[in-house]
Order: C-alpha cells, then structure tokens, then sequence
C-alpha cells in the first residue's frame, strides 16, 4: 500500500513523543529498582487499610461493568461536599477530566492560559484539541493570579488553568485571593481549579465550593491523600449545566467499577485521611529538616511535597536531581527557566526519607564536582 | 452572571441525554434487585481464581500511579498474539479506544460508516467530535460487508467500524470474507474491527493478525470472555505508526494499575478462558433450548449471548422485554428496525437461566395478552 488513512489536521501536527515517563520506565532504563519512590507525589502511605479491605473483597465482581452513571460515588461526594449530585461528575482521574474539559471549551487555535511550569497534563491535552497555549511565568515561586487574569483578557482565552495548593513549587493562595481572581474573571471564561491537594493544606487555601457560578469547575482526587492513585479516579465540581455538558461526551464507561467502590470506602474513612494528612505534615518537616541540614532551602508547602531550592542554576539542580537518580533515589524537578533552580522530593516512609537524607550530601557533592 | 462560557460548536450541539442506561440505574429506578443479570454481555463466571488473588494482593499497592506506558501489559499482549509490543496500544477499555479512534481520523462533517443497529459507543464517540453517521442496514441479521464497502466508497469514508462477532445479532463472518472485505477497502479509509468476543466463537471468524496493513485496528478486551467488565481494560493491535499516533491523544495514565496487572495475570491463564469459552458455548446452547421451548427462534451466536426472534414486530419484541424486566430479569434487545423483532439474553449461570426458563412463558403470555 502506498497510502494510509489521515490523521485529523490537529493530530497530525501532534509530536508522539510524550512527557510521561513513570518510575516504572526508569527502573527499565536502569535495570535496578529504585529504593526511594518519593518523585511522583503519590502516597507512600497507602490508602486506608478499610479501603484496601473492601478492594480485596469486590475482587471476585469485577465481571460486572461500572455503573456508568457513577451513582453511589457521586452521591457520596455530593454529600461530602455538601453540594447536589447534579453538580458532581466522576472521571478517570483529575486528567481525563481535564481532557474533557479541553474538547468542550476549546476550539482549534483558541488562546488557552496557564502558568509557565505548570501541569503538564494540562498542556497535553490543549494541545490534542489544537489550543495555542499562553503560559505565565510564575512570580515568587507561586502562580501570578494577576498574570493570568492579564493573560486571560489580552488574549480572549476560554479556559485558564490554576492549581492550588500548586505542583511544581508547592505554595498555594489563600481563598479570599482565590475569590477575588474568580471575581474578577471575564464570566466567558472557564476556570480550572485544580484542587488535588487540596486536602493536604491549610482549610483556609480552600474557598467555599459556590455551584452557582457557571465558569469555575472544581477538580478533586483519590490519588493524592486518600492514596489511590492506580485506581485512576477524580471527580468535579461545577454548576449543574457544566455536568451536564461533561456527559455529551465523556467515556460513560471509563471509571472502573473498582474506583468506583473504592472511593466511597475511602471518602467514608476521614480517620484515616486526618492521620495521613498528619503524616504528610510530619514528612514535610523532615524533608525541610534534611534540606537545611545540606545548605538548600526548602520553600512552604501546602502538599506532599517539598521543593527546595538547590542554591545555583538549573543545570546544578539538574545534576543533584541525576545524582540522586543514579543513588536509587526516584525524585522530579521542575524544567522551566527561575523554577528549575529546585528539586522535588514526595513526602515518603520514613525509612525512604532516611534514605534521601543518607544520600543528599553524596549528590550534592557530586553535583558540585562534575 | 448573565453570560458563560461557551461550549465549542461541535460540543454545543450534542444531546446531554446519553444511551447509557445500566442494570444499576433501572434497579434504582424499579426500587428492587434484578434476580438474573443476563442482559449487558457481562461474564458471569467471573474472572479468572488467579486473577482474584493478584487483583486482593495488591489493593495494598494502589497508591502508586498506574504505568504511563502500560508496558508490562503490552509485552504479555505481545506474546500472546506474537505481534511486536510496538503494535499495541492499551485503554480503559475497547469504549475509551473507540474515543481516541474518532479524534484521530474523523474531522467535523466527515462520514464514518458503521451498521444500523451497531455499537451505539462508537456512534456516541463519532457524534462527539462532530463526525457524520453513515448506517447501513444488516442483511439477514449480519452486518452487510458489500454495504459497508459500498457506504465508505459513496461517501469517502475516513473511518468505519464492524464487529465480528458482533453485536447484537451475534452472527459472525468467517475470515476469508473478512479478508475481502479489508482487501477492497480504499487505502485511505480506516477500518476497526471490534473483537471484542473474539475468544468465544470459531477461531475461524479471526483473520491472521497482519500488523503491516496501516488501515485495519483490530480490538480485543478483557471484558467478556476473561470476565472483567468492571477494571476497564482493552487493547488494540495496529501497525506501528498507527499506535504511535495514539500517543498523541490517549490519557496516559487512564488504565488503572489494577487493570494492567490483571490483564496480564488473565492472558496467563489460558487454561481458566478454556473453561469460560466451554461455559459459555454450552450456555448458548441452553438458551437456544428455552427460546424454542417457547417457540422463538434462536440466532446462531458466536458470542456469550443469544438475540432470539419473537416471532412478531418490534412492539411485541419490547412487550416481552418489558414482561422480563418486570419479573426482575436482567436483559436488553436491539432497537432498530428488522432487529427489533428480537429480544438479547446473555449467558450467565445455571441459576439465572433458570430464571430466564421459569419467567419466559409468562412474560410471552403477557406481551401476547397486553
């Protein structure tokens, strides 16, 4: 055959090189484990052991599709939240959401903001829609607010992205500042705030959900505190109509049934989740210890992360980063220009931590060497 | 507010009234349990014993982030098919792959051609990235080929889509028409060919797996015969390009860890699927009995369900579903023209097509009555 279907104008133009690269494909690369797994931002502390219980018992009913209406877990984030269940929609994660979110409010060539540094995820998924993509720098090692708004406007953007508490840095905007940027956003523009870790932070970083505002959609997850992040489960939070709009065409059928179950067990053991959300507090502190104790600095976080800032340019910080890697010690760091000054290191198990703190000094000193 | 924002003109257009009904939502609705579910082409035997082992063993393991390259997955796919693990590519499902396949070759107003009466998914799929449905009648309770072929030449076609087997008639073409069929396509247009119960009819229904051919995407599932509907996992096998462009656009972390663990414990127990496809064939077989018992007349299936003529019209058909469904019996039928004359039972235990035995008469007396 000579010829072979087309892609799409907008695919065509797509690279098929992706940024995801997993732990897993690194331990490939290498040929050897990791022994620290605190690059991700997942949960070392696994989900409640309540949660863990009832996946092990629905083992045996996987025959059976999902409900493709996520019913029960719906209704119980609903009433977690306090909201209605015609303003909660289920995905496969906070990233299938957000790939929704990109086919229904942009349209090839449409301006669409974030900040420069960002969810990458995000930008993945603007860009399989043929958005053009405005990226902010960030001021001070958080999202400029007044950027973005600035952004929004000049370029007459649908949609604008904000994640707080936020990943790469880990610094985060108290609400009434969140409220005065939603306020201020022109009312044709989607918000995306991305609440992931929202949990882990301060109460007060979390402005009360209002589901009466049609331009803010909510974004909330399993995979950071409640420890589920293989099971691929996020939800939404919006105004009614917005949750209808998701199921024009979202896959009806995409969560599986095992999400689905586990996260009703997990939003129903807030015991659980407090003792986490203190541990990860604690790993924090002791993340921030180990920095202190190699001469970095390590800035505020509201996450299951701490980002330090290694003390010289990008290309240092990327060599701590790689001599870490080659100690068996599986962080990440931010790439773009100013943040790439930093490393990224996930709250752990204690004993992954003792391991980072074994072998820091070792990389920073091979760092300055090399 | 008295603005907001607006969805893109593809998406504004879509119904937000979507075909996914569930078992779940009509037993929420009818306010009790179905005694026998045998309507959604599920497995009732279940998922392999080893595959429930593996899934409870590792509920523990599920706060680390699912592969973003699904490649322990896609090596056992390998094998087992003996393709390259470059021809594969993994999603939540045979629906989420169907997603992908739709932005990558249908542009808004395209035509896509596919069976009046197929896969309502794939329709849901095309319609939301704006595609044009081209539906060609069945022929004697199959999918037409020549009219397939004849629909992708009239309307320049870039995508089309065929089960085989297939669903809802169950009837199946052997792979020499098959061959033809893909033979006498245009280079251009690309054809998927859903298999998803490919393992539960005559090996002879499956061409030879022919990954050099850029226009064919074959798709397998672990939904059916290997009895995990509910973990949302499914394959598609290609020529290497083509799995490369669905790195362009797929949710990299849309299968769950879960399922990609579960996949590969599943294609090891070859054994256990042997006992399913026995199971199944000889659940066909009784079915087939009861609907002539009754005096209906059972379709020849290569798959774990039996779509039975009711011996009148549509209405009478939807008469006796309505009569099973009120008497707790879990089962669908086609909706569209000629097709509709029949009701669809799936396979399921023993004690369920007892059920389906003990109900029949009188839901036929029912409908015949009402």
């Amino acid at each position: 055959m000579r010829q072979r279907p087309p892609l799409t104008p907008i695919v065509s133009v797509l690279p098929s090189t992706v940024p995801f690269v997993g732990p897993e494909a690194q331990e490939r690369d290498r040929g050897r484990a990791f022994r620290a797994r605190i690059g991700a931002n997942e949960s070392s502390f696994g989900p409640s052991p309540r949660v863990i219980a009832r996946m092990a018992g629905i083992a045996r009913d996987m025959w059976m599709y999902c409900d493709p209406d996520n019913h029960d877990l719906k209704v119980t984030v609903a009433g977690h939240l306090g909201v209605g269940v015609e303003n909660v929609v289920v995905g496969e994660g906070i990233d299938g959401l957000l790939s929704l979110v990109a086919r229904m409010y942009v349209a090839s060539g449409d301006a669409v903001v974030t900040s420069l540094g960002a969810y990458p995820t995000f930008n993945f998924h603007i860009a399989g829609v043929g958005g053009r993509l405005v990226a902010v720098p960030y001021e001070n090692d958080r999202e400029s607010l007044d950027g973005l708004l600035a952004a929004v406007t000049k370029d007459k953007a649908p949609l604008v992205y904000l994640s707080n508490p936020d990943n790469p840095m880990g610094s985060w905007w108290e609400a009434a500042e969140l409220i005065r940027f939603i306020e201020a956003l022109p009312e044709t523009t989607m918000l995306v705030l991305d609440e992931a870790y929202g949990e882990l932070g301060p109460a007060s970083a979390l402005p009360p959900i209002d589901v009466s505002r049609p331009n803010v959609i909510r974004m909330r997850t399993f995979s950071k505190a409640y420890g589920l992040a293989g099971i691929r489960c996020g939800y939404a939070v919006a105004d009614a109509q917005v949750i209808r709009d998701f199921e024009k065409i979202r896959n009806h059928y995409g969560v599986s049934r095992m999400a689905q179950i586990a996260g009703v067990e997990a939003l129903a053991d807030q015991d659980y989740l407090q003792s986490v959300v203190t541990r990860v507090a604690a790993g924090r502190r002791r993340i921030a210890e180990i920095a202190e104790a190699n001469g970095l600095k390590p800035l505020p976080s509201a996450t299951n992360f701490v980002t330090m800032d290694c003390g010289g340019d990008g290309a240092f910080a990327l060599k701590v980063l790689q001599a870490l890697l080659s100690r068996d010690v599986f962080i990440r760091k931010p790439m773009v220009p100013v943040l790439d000054r930093c490393i990224r290191v996930s709250v752990g198990l204690d004993h992954e931590l003792d391991i980072f703190a074994e072998e820091l000094p070792g990389a920073l000193a091979a760092a300055r060497g090399s």
